[in-house]
Formats: C-alpha cells, structure tokens, sequence
C-alpha cells in the first residue's frame, strides 16, 4: 500500500494514500488538532481597537519593527487624537487611510507630528519563521510574531500584505508618524516595502474598511466631507473595560502547528482542488484568529 | 556629467542624471508619451457590459485561453441569460460571485451548463510579453494580449490576478461552464491557477465589485436575497447601441511603451519612492485604459 508522510502538529504521520484521500489534512483539521498553547492572547499594551459607525476594527502594533511610531501612535491614541477624526481615503485595489481630514487637530504634548522612519530594522535578532517559497521582491519572508516579515543579510522589514497598517508620509522619508494611517485593501503593493514605516496589522475588522465606497478624487481621497467615515474612536486594548472588550486569540507563527497550517495551504488537499500549488505567497497565508474556548 | 540610460518607448534615451532627477520616467511620462497605435480598441465580439444598478463593469473575455467557456458565456449573454440574476457572494480578500441564486432559471438551448474544464492550454503559440522577474508560483510569468498569464515548458496559464474573470465550478473539474462567474477582489489567490477556468478580465468597474458588502455565510455567499445585488442586464459589445457604449482603449501589452511602463513601476521614480523595489509582480502591473483621445 503507497504511503504519504505528513508534518501535522509537531507528528510526523504516515498514512496510507486511501487515507489521506479520505482525511485530507486541510487548515481546518490543522486548526481543530490544535493545542492552547498554539493560540496566545493580544497583548493589551500593543493592540487597538477602532470603532467604526459599522463595527470594530482591531488592530496589532509591531513595536519590534516600528519602535517609535508604535510609541507615538500609542501616546496619539492615550490622548484621544483619533476620536472623531475620519476614514478620507479608499483607492480601489490599494489603500484605506484615516487622519484629520483638515489638518487641524492639535498634536498632543505626548505625541510628535513627524518622526525618522522605520522601514526596517537590522535583521540580526529577528526570529523570522521562514518560508522555503520563492519571493519576487526579497530574499527570504516569513512571519514574526503574526507579522509578515522579509530580510536580507542585513536587513529585516515588514511587507505590505492584504491588512498591513503603515504611517502616510510626504515625499521626504521622515515625514509621517502616525497621525496618519493607512491599510493595504488590495493585492499586495510590495514595492512600498522599504519606503514607508509598516508598524502593525488588522486582524479583525477588514471587511469594514476594504468595503468603502471608493473616493473620486485623486489617490481615491474623499472629495466630500459626508463621503467620509466617521472614527467613534481608538483605543489601546488596556484601557478598554473588560465588558467592551472582543474575546479573541490569534495563532501563534512559530510553532509545528503553524507549520502544518502553512503546508496544508501550499498544497491543498481539500476534494476541490485539482492541481497542488507546490508554493505559497507570503502575503497569501491566512494567520487565524479565534473566539477563546 | 553622469549619464543613464533609459529605455522609453521604443527610444533608447540617453539623460544627464539631473535631467532624470528632474525629469523622472514615470507611467504618467510613458503614458503622456504613448503613440495611438500602442492603444486598441475593444473587441465588439468578446467585451462584456455588465450593468448593475451602481453603474457598468466591463469584462475583457480571453478566448485564446478557454475558448469553450468564452463561446458558452457569448451563448448565455446572448440569450439574456444572466439578466434579472444576481451577485450572490462577496468573501472579503478573496472573490465576488454571480449567477442564478436559485438554481432555478433554464439554461438556453444555445449553451451547457457544464463543460470541459479549461485549467490552461498548451504553450506552444502562446506570445507572452515575459517579465523577467522571479514568480512564486510559475517558471515564466508575463502579460498575453492584456491578460496577465503564466507558463511551463508544456503548458500555458491565466493568472489569478486582481480583476481575473472565472467559471465557479463544483468538486468535479468539469462542473463548471460559466453560468456562475466570479472576478477576483483581493490578493491573488494564485493557487488557484490551473484548478479553475478563468476566461477573462474586469477592465472598468472593479469598485462596484470590491466593495460590496461581504456575504456573512459560509464562503461568503449572501443569506438573505435581499443582501444580494441585481444584475439588470449582461451584453455583448456588439449589440450594445452606439449611443449606450463606453469610449474606452486598452494599451496594448507587446509594445515598446508597455515594457516601458513595466520598468516604470518595476523601479519607481516619483519623488515619493526612496527605495527601488527592482522587481515586479505579473499581479501588480497596471493595464491602464483610456477613453480615446
């Protein structure tokens, strides 16, 4: 009887080729096999929430790679400088961005207008979970602590992904801090790698943004005031009352488990597919969340 | 005085690095500098007007590759089959769905329901505009008449790219036929390629697909009829009145002014860019359309 070999979890099963076509190994066997310890909570202190008239966006910081404008975002956030701002953007196959639509709110004492950039970070002490797949734009990617990562020999940056949050920015390098947002809603725009400071990621909430009627003006910005969506507001995770918060996990990326679920979508195996793929994109692997057992 | 060489139009130019600065080969620049004859028209016999009641998507159909599909959805367009049917499933970072949500309405004794799949075609007679840049998925990659596309030694392949055009299909291969279409909305969900029928492309209109709001049932299908959008009519080009017709031209992609638009995105020169990504992916170059001079 022809045997396949299988990771799933940190097992390596040998099962028999009838089996496997009975018990494909898909995500969610990969998911349902899970252990707790293959989920981890947000951490309160680098998570936001953004109300929208619509719903809740949430919203992970990536102070590894973006130490300073996480900071800054977080002080931004503390002094309620996003409440009542709005959403002023959305290009079709690109981005969604939110900021003072009129440039007038006041910048916190806490907080600064601009800061230097962080397109990336020295890649020494990043533990990028690597993928064995080809890139176009980078040597190697990966993830680091949910985030889809790239590095070189020297270098490791976040990549823009479907649902990455990166801080807008003039033409000169320094000049966003996070007053100003915005999110991928397209298919990956990896030539802005390395030219504007991604400091974090949706993780739940996309649909409410990549939604948004599309601006008519230029870049897709809002030509009128009430296309607009309004922020109710942002708020830091720790600071939100236990009774308002979003009962949520998110898979942990450096475990068997997230290895399993990489290769169970580089070739699926689900009845559907026909052809294996045989490789998968970086910004095409799906990092779970869930509601807490 | 320093020089670079810029390849632009069919014209091989030689600038002074400050000329350059000052002067940036952007794709507004190609585009600006475009001749009539790196446009065309759009084929009568194989466009599609899809009228919903935010406004016309326009579909490009790829006959060269699914040949069987292309004439079968001709057949159905031109029975009016689709007309009165709806957008049934908008699943966020993935597709948007149409077809009959009822299962209900006859097939035309001019078209099948299902058909032989049409996964890809073979290589050989193939013109493909290569981009030399690595893919993920495929040896080859580049651009066949507008349509994004993908090659092996044997085999030749559209790609699941932003706006890609497909024949919804069952478990089985041959399931599918073209009486559910679904257009990609998010990343490019490339494994997919050569499991599923893509037969063409939306070209205008995109915005009234992406942003519709997700379906909250499984695979994001609508579970109620009244989450579903109408679609009020689906025409041929050709028997569209000239009075309800939109100007619009394509640029062509086996010309000079295309290759240099690719290197124009391949490495950005706006102001803006402080990094050269030097690659590109086949999903994230623009075919820009205009409406005729």
């Amino acid at each position: 009887m022809k045997k396949r070999w299988i990771v799933f979890g940190s097992t390596l099963l040998a099962l028999a080729a009838d089996t496997v076509a009975a018990n494909p190994v898909t995500m969610a066997d990969v998911l349902a096999a899970s252990k707790s310890s293959d989920w981890r909570a947000l951490d309160p202190q680098r998570t936001l929430y953004m109300d929208l008239p619509a719903g809740r966006v949430i919203i992970e910081l990536a102070p590894e790679f973006a130490p300073r404008h996480v900071a800054n975002v977080l002080a931004l956030v503390r002094a309620h400088y996003f409440d009542g701002l709005a959403i002023i953007r959305s290009q079709d196959n690109y981005v969604v961005q939110w900021g003072d639509p009129d440039s007038k709110r006041e910048i916190p004492g806490t907080a600064k207008k601009t800061l230097q950039a962080e397109f990336g970070r020295p890649a020494k002490g990043v533990a990028l979970t690597r993928l064995p797949d080809a890139d176009t734009f980078a040597p190697q990617v990966g993830f680091v602590d949910g985030f889809a990562a790239a590095r070189d020999p020297q270098m490791a940056w976040l990549t823009h992904c479907y649902g990455a949050v990166g801080a807008g920015r003039d033409n000169e390098a320094d000049s966003g801090g996070g007053t100003e947002l915005y999110v991928v809603i397209g298919h990956s725009p990896r030539h802005l790698d390395r030219n504007v400071t991604l400091l974090g990621r949706v993780i739940k909430g996309m649909d409410l943004l990549s939604t948004l009627r599309r601006g008519t003006g230029a870049l897709g910005f809002y030509e009128k005031p009430e296309e607009r969506t309004p922020i109710q507001s942002v708020r830091l995770l720790a600071d939100v009352p236990q009774a308002e918060r979003t009962p949520l996990e998110i898979l942990r990326t450096d475990t068997p488990t997230f290895t399993a679920l990489v290769e169970a979508r580089r070739n699926r195996s689900e009845e559907w597919f026909k052809y294996k793929a045989g490789h998968i994109d970086v910004c095409n692997v799906p990092i779970p969340t869930r509601t807490p057992p």
